[in-house]
């Protein structure tokens, strides 16, 4: 959902949109099936699924399947389902398609809130990453820098949500799920869950989520 | 080169070595080959070849098989072989594998002086790209930082000949051109391989580079 927004958002500030997804081993594709039905009906012009075996490293219960998904409800500290340095290779990958492209604004979908535990969700590191890019890039050097946009980073997930309710955005087809089945229906029980079930609560608003089924038997 | 001088001179160092190498779709795969190849004879404990398109993205001679390689000569500016964001991505899966294997070291075969035209090959870069990760990790933020390490930013070519024959490097099993053949025999009239061959005139020793034949004929 937080991509979902972010994308939204991009869009209202009239940016033409071009979406990447990384297929980076995680335990699920549906999240990647999603994310091409939400590209597309936010009208992005573009939407490119990179494929990228980081499970060849480990480390991660998202990537490596003999570590559990945690179960307990959001804990203090970094969780489990941390990918060690994920969203740096996302937003290196969307350096190099964007100095392809010409273009210098990059949207990232980073939220600090309600993942406090990741260091590359805060603003410090978002700021250290366009400093690093705009030294890095033939196009910084040759006077087009690189923004990077993080338009969620300070809002709730219930903001996220009213947000992208506001712009359109279809929240049944997102998934937040770390361990959706293949039509994309959610689990209903991880961390990712009880977070976004929250948010919907908290944006006092129907939780559009689809579920497994049965469920709570 | 650079990389099995970088490689020996870590090893020299007393670091145990983990080797990565991107197969990003680069034209001939024979490079790939030879780093395995030098990875062992070096004594690194691992090495592990990271597959990822960059081709999808296009925008370069050495992935974007529609243009052709640059053979007139280095020149001044940024060459066509440039990969957009290349060093960068291979930097954040460097990060990546190190933070799996709480490692604090990455070897970066950056060289400043024969290829100023790459941005990301500036001591300004590296600097920027080790704050950068100092931020993003969950290793960093728990009290164990990140070092970026470039020991041949500002060697020449021939002092990166000189200081691999000291340390054992076989320059023979290396390859630097940008159309090597399958068994990793140079053309000897792109740039890298111009680059090579005045190296070793340079460091006063013979070129050991393994030449395409007939050659010139």
């Amino acid at each position: 959902m937080d991509s979902a927004t972010v994308l939204a958002l991009a869009r209202e500030q009239g940016f033409r949109c071009y979406a990447l997804s990384l297929d980076y081993g995680q335990r699920h594709r549906s999240e990647l099936h999603a994310a091409r039905q939400v590209a597309s009906a936010l009208g992005a012009a573009r939407h490119e699924i990179i494929r990228l075996d980081l499970s060849q490293f480990g480390g991660s219960a998202l990537t490596d399947h003999t570590l559990a998904v945690p179960m307990a409800g959001a804990q203090i500290g970094i969780p489990l389902t941390y990918v060690p340095a994920r969203n740096t290779v996302m937003l290196a990958l969307a350096m190099s398609w964007a100095e392809t492209l010409d273009a210098q604004n990059i949207f990232y979908g980073a939220n600090a809130v309600d993942y406090s535990g990741y260091p590359d969700c805060r603003p410090e590191y978002v700021a250290a990453f366009e400093r690093m890019a705009n030294l890095a890039t033939r196009a910084a050097v040759e006077g087009r820098p690189t923004q990077i946009h993080a338009p969620i980073i300070a809002l709730s997930k219930g903001d996220i949500i009213r947000t992208g309710l506001r712009l359109g955005v279809d929240f049944a087809m997102t998934v937040s799920c770390y361990q959706a089945d293949d039509a994309g229906r959610a689990c209903g029980r991880c961390d990712a869950c009880r977070i976004r079930a929250q948010g919907f609560i908290d944006a006092g608003v129907p939780d559009s989520t689809r579920y497994q089924q049965p469920y709570g038997i």
